[in-house]
């Protein structure tokens, strides 16, 4: 029995994470046809896409599914209705307090995760009244906590600090981490990364070539004085390097970002002058291969570790 | 069967990290003791210093025990004629380049492990002719690598990349860590901070007590335009943030570290002015224990995990 496949109704205690410009309703519903939970990422969504995608995701699969909602969102309030609307089952919720719109989901039936970087939001969050946390380390792609706490580092400290379950994420794309990730205290991982190379995925072609050419190194945590950001290491993020070289603060940091850098390179394939969110385990992946069958081998080498036998000492 | 043990003829594949300052006789006895591979931090002692802690070491205990050798040290040849000398069985190199000394080691028939950061590194380390890589990731307290991949991300990469065993080194303090370092490739892990709050530990009671009371984020990674260092966040910690803000260069951030700020901070407890070298896992520890059992506990958890059943999906 594991409570996080309870609590969703999913197969395999696999979650999607949701990824601007990358994770739309094909994505999504590959990876909850493939027995995980999908997610649609909304945060780079006009309401009505936003729409549009939970649409065309319920018509892709008959099992559950979530939208990640990143509580900034400017037009959030369109964002609820359309989940309430369509009945989305899960609500992913992130770059906010769970305080403000954990109950509204809740009395509208909607599962809630939220995620943080610490155990101190993750108690703050069951406090709230969220049903899972999902923990993310330093080496997770995109947005990042300002603790800089690895991945193990805190999930153990995260496990000892909740009760509800804990959904360790940032550096796992492969089954012995996400072994690991259990070992640690998790009862379910979160994979992103893993699925921007995947044929379902709506990033660019280019963006996917560039991450599975990354190695060890390629990307790096930068911006901290707006938010934290996991980036490939490309032209626009040595301009930034450039930048704080020069003594640059915060306003200039936000001229240089400017607006639509993510699509840009995410979604408009520019390597050069886009921005371009992944994490450390871009350096792992070696070709393009479809969503299933990133679950399939995630699941495959979990349950090879879990039948092994590991010795005493 | 495991490689490690078999290699360093040590009970437990645990090494205790070498850790200037902390790390004399008294502590890599006591790890030895127990079952482990104790080691001395030779990086902050003077040849004579050295000598006395190998002498005392060798009284302490009839079970191998390591040297830690930075190949920056200043005046190496002296640490290594004491080395050999006193037949040193290990020796664990890091801060520079494994070809240079690894053959001469050899030739005494002392065992070579060297500390990197990167694939690149232990593929390097391996045909340099090292008996075992330790992998060490950013989670890492003290020294650390250019690249920042975290242990999770680190230990399924080096250990896809080389032959020799590799010893998974950075966030590893409970047995739940060691265990996933396991799961991940590695064939034994390398624990430091979890040992300085330890009776046999040198480091300063203040450090001591600082390390206690620290807290998630409580560590930093800074000054990487000399070398990374991840230090406790305190006031010396925050006049280099100051000194990054006001633009200094590398001469000024070197002026500003300037000499015997590590052995102020945690040899002599100067917690305001001192550089206080630890890890991430500074956050879990709450009480001084002793060295015994701090390896007892981490085995004794590391073995619940392997003996229990992992649940498959």
């Amino acid at each position: 029995m594991n409570r996080l496949c309870d609590l969703l109704s999913i197969q395999y205690p696999l979650i999607q994470g949701g990824m601007i410009w990358c994770s739309g309703w094909e994505l999504a519903s590959a990876v909850s046809n493939a027995g995980g939970l999908g997610t649609i990422g909304s945060g780079s969504m006009y309401p009505e896409v936003l729409e549009e995608h939970v649409i065309k995701c319920k018509k892709a699969t008959d099992k559950p599914f979530a939208v990640n909602l990143p509580l900034l969102y400017p037009q959030i309030d369109q964002h609820l209705e359309t989940i309430v609307k369509h009945r989305v089952p899960v609500v992913i919720t992130s770059a906010g307090s769970p305080k403000k719109y954990t109950s509204f989901f809740k009395s509208h039936g909607i599962k809630v995760l939220h995620v943080v970087s610490s155990s101190a939001f993750a108690l703050k969050s069951q406090e709230a009244g969220v049903d899972a946390v999902i923990a993310e380390g330093f080496e997770a792609g995109g947005h990042n906590g300002r603790e800089e706490t690895t991945t193990l580092c805190l999930i153990p400290q995260v496990a000892a600090a909740v009760d509800i379950p804990v959904v360790a994420a940032g550096g796992i794309g492969s089954g012995a981490a996400a072994y690991a990730s259990l070992a640690l205290g998790a009862e379910g991982f979160q994979c992103g990364s893993v699925f921007i190379p995947t044929p379902e995925s709506s990033a660019h072609q280019n963006f996917k070539d560039a991450i599975i050419a990354a190695k060890e190194g390629s990307t790096k945590l930068t911006l901290h004085e707006i938010a934290p950001v996991r980036l490939l290491n490309n032209p626009f993020y040595q301009e930034v390097v450039a930048a704080y070289n020069e003594g640059a603060n915060v306003e200039e940091l936000k001229s240089l970002l400017g607006r639509g850098r993510a699509k840009r390179g995410m979604f408009e394939g520019d390597l050069q002058q886009g921005e371009l969110e992944v994490g450390q385990i871009s350096a792992q992946l070696d070709k393009i291969t479809s969503a299933s069958e990133v679950v399939a081998r995630i699941m495959r080498e979990y349950n090879e570790l879990a039948t092994s036998t590991f010795q005493c000492f």
